[in-house]
């Protein structure tokens, strides 16, 4: 079984407001179908939350009446995501089911304090494609706040225990520094969660392309120290993601787990 | 608080396939935030859901897996209806949020068998209303089946012991007899369920305006023998659902709960 996300940058145009790149997605559910693997995909709220959840402040908790309605708006625009990328599916032949994290999670201060993974086991063990994605979500302390599709990732590798984590995103993978500063930069194609950091520090920034992939390796150690591999490729790449989960040769990068 | 069900025949033309009643629905969003009280809402499926139920027959549960692309049609269909009641009440400046049941609730050969209250409490205590619909669902014993918004709304006035149980149809309450084959047919302005009986069995058939009434009377009794009042409305009429809300009078049946 894998759990794969798709970045909200791979299916989302962040520079522009509400911009469902469907023929990216249609491309991708093309591949998830043809490679016919007991899947639970994760996507990223890209540009449909992030600018209303920023708007209301929602991930800073309850302040005022106002984030009610910006909550509420913020969960509509994900779900209109959702359902887009599940019409995506269903078109290509997959018998996706949404899961919508905001009725079955709670956080407590932005960590994890309860989710119901019985009802992803339910409906794959019934032979349907579980979609989740990041959303609002309710938290013990703060009131309510952001529950990120790369903290769901994290939290159905630890339950799941899947044979692997894929990540789609924009980028081939991690490299040794930015390549688009650094021509020494080397491609990482696999590495253990030691090296990484190796990289990491020498270059004194995070072997990452994009300021984005800051806040990835995070989850990526994570990740990686529940002893799951996590690979990394570039979700616009024709095969890319197939190749990947069938265990064919292609380009991207492999992170060894480990348990510490 | 109130549990107020918008029956499917209201908000979707029934002989129109995937036709939404936005100019009803707007309405009744502006009766509702105007009325300003804590609800629950429930909606039927209507024409969003009947159609696609009945081709991959999911009431009957598994059969093959042709049944899974069509669980996972039929669920996006009444998302979709769903995300245009948000829309319509978060418009009027209702903080509605979204509690699909596929994934809070299970059914066993029918029944209830597992539901998350709390995901409702805890909405409600925020000052959110939720709200829910008939959807599909998984089932115990079948595999999946169907959750109707009636049955829904048993579940909930059972846990939740409203001030009352409010029906929105598109008539205006129930008759003696049938109005429209029955000259002497009166209208019931209020009724004990032993005194609807009575008429029901005089008449040889429920006392309903259409058909489609008939199931629910079995809801209307199930509910009234919790203790709780029921309030059947012509939900097309101005004010009728806000009148009722807010205990003005105004032309409607009301059904008086009796525990037995």
């Amino acid at each position: 079984m894998f759990v794969v996300k798709l970045g909200g940058s791979v299916i989302t145009d962040k520079s522009k407001k509400y911009f469902f790149k469907k023929e990216v997605m249609d491309k991708l559910s093309i591949e998830i179908k043809k490679a016919n693997k007991d899947i639970i995909l994760v996507h990223g709220a890209g540009s449909f939350g992030h600018i209303l959840a920023k708007e209301y402040m929602l991930n800073q908790g309850y302040r005022n009446d106002e984030q009610l309605q910006g909550f509420s708006l913020t969960h509509a625009m994900v779900q209109k995501l959702n359902s887009l990328v599940l019409s995506s599916l269903h078109d290509k032949g997959i018998a996706a089911v949404s899961i919508p994290p905001h009725v079955i999670l709670k956080l407590d201060d932005h960590k994890p304090s309860k989710m119901d993974y019985n009802v992803f086991r339910d409906y794959l063990d019934k032979g349907f494609t579980p979609v989740t994605f990041g959303d609002v979500a309710l938290d013990k302390k703060l009131g309510f706040s952001i529950c990120s599709g790369d903290l769901l990732l994290q939290m159905l590798a630890k339950h799941f225990k899947p044979e692997k984590v894929i990540f789609a995103l924009d980028e081939d993978g991690l490299y040794t520094s930015n390549p688009k500063i650094d021509k020494n930069a080397e491609f990482i194609e696999k590495s253990t969660m030691d090296e990484l950091e190796n990289f990491t520090t020498n270059s004194n920034r995070y072997a990452d392309v994009t300021k984005g992939m800051e806040g990835k390796i995070e989850t990526i150690k994570n990740i990686a120290n529940l002893g799951i591999d996590i690979v990394l490729l570039n979700g616009n790449i024709d095969n890319r993601l197939y190749d990947t989960l069938i265990g064919k040769e292609t380009k991207h990068t492999l992170i060894y787990g480990e348990k510490k």
